[in-house]
């Protein structure tokens, strides 16, 4: 079944572009591919003559781009995140390539607000950008020079999507009742269960070492419904109530 | 069976590209994915610094670039040639999709010398050109605007090739890091989370409703690392104390 709809579900984030000729490449790639929402996190020059002009055809797409101030801001919404990076690092989500990254994505755009991250040129995403991520999505590359360009990345991305939306197996991902909590529900309850740690005097202030970032890690896996931060954020609340009768 | 040697002998021909920055950012691209072999039929502008400065890590494969006067002068030698068009012409080779194309051009080049051909920025590849290919192939796109960008064809064409050519590969990506808890840790942590719960207040015990249940299937989803369990555990002493200090 081909259900291209799905192309709309899925926004395209560029983390601090540095370039404004790489932001209008990315959106002619977008435009190409039938994909429309982009947007930006802090973009170094934007507007600019460089980016209209890369743009050609999907001038549209980029004017229609939206620019956000934080990543959370640009993930608001979503209950789906992946991120494309070359690095490797200790901690991070599961890693899987491009076409199975698309396929997965395709799938649950169906129904979901779905999010694909791209880094900076020069430096990539950091950890703590890859930390609201659910998949970390690799590009087969040559391991002597992996790096491709950042409109390039976005383009064969964006066509894996095409493609993937367009085969007829796609299953959805997860089972049918699962209503998975939006990035900000879950971006509450770390915070909510970040500062319950420090009350019960289990999170140092002064030493927090990498636990916030395991429970994230952990959260992008199990991905909780909406139902279940509510209960988690029940106990936690009843946690608090305990601190304040003492 | 992965065999990326077959790369070796398939080389990319840019006709008559106009922009400077195209060839080398198809050089860039070329590059990531393990193609080194460029052709160029008359090039507008070449050698120029805005090729150079697109071409990024891949100014090797842009410096050993092979300027040719004529199309069969480039094509000389190969025993199959392919062509990258998205305009529909009345006489044409067999049109293929380009995933489908990178799997028979990947087997052919184990043993032949293969061409892929793409057409100046505006025009695409003329009749002429078209008559000496196999191959037609077509990257699937928005039917609105399926204008790809040179170096961006190139860089997916590349792309599917490597692709194609490491498809049978029993080469794992890299391994999630995960260790999930064995069944016995997982229990012991529902137990704990339970009885905390009941401690504060926020399980009742004559009512538990389906909490624990909810909480049971979020882990399974989850399948928390042995670490990530020792950090809940930790976290429900932590509870625990507050609740002896009273």
């Amino acid at each position: 079944m081909t259900d291209l709809r799905a192309l709309r579900n899925i926004r395209v984030v560029l983390c601090e572009p540095s370039h404004p000729g790489n932001i209008g490449a990315a959106a002619r790639a977008l435009k190409t591919m039938g994909l429309e929402r982009l947007v930006l996190v802090k973009p170094a020059n934007f507007p600019h003559p460089d980016a209209d002009a890369r743009a050609a055809g999907g001038l549209d797409v980029l004017r229609a781009a939206v620019c956000c101030q934080s990543l959370d801001q640009a993930l608001a919404g979503t209950t789906f995140a992946a991120a494309l990076s070359a690095r490797r690092r200790d901690l991070t989500p599961e890693v899987v390539d491009a076409r199975r990254a698309a396929r997965d994505i395709a799938a649950l755009a169906r129904n979901e607000e779905v999010a694909l991250l791209f880094g900076p040129e020069k430096a990539g995403l950091g950890s703590e950008a890859l930390s609201r991520c659910h998949r970390l999505v690799r590009i087969p590359a040559n391991p002597a020079y992996a790096s491709l360009n950042l409109a390039a990345s976005v383009q064969l991305v964006a066509y894996e999507l095409r493609y993937a939306c367009s085969e007829h197996s796609a299953e959805p991902l997860q089972g049918s009742t699962l209503r998975p909590g939006t990035h900000d529900e879950i971006e509450r309850l770390i915070v909510h269960l970040e500062s319950c740690m420090r009350i019960t005097g289990f999170l140092h202030p002064d030493r927090p070492g990498r636990l916030v970032q395991r429970m994230r890690r952990m959260l992008a896996r199990a991905r909780p419904e909406s139902d279940e931060i509510a209960i988690l954020r029940g106990f936690l609340r009843s946690v608090e109530d305990l601190q304040r009768a003492r």
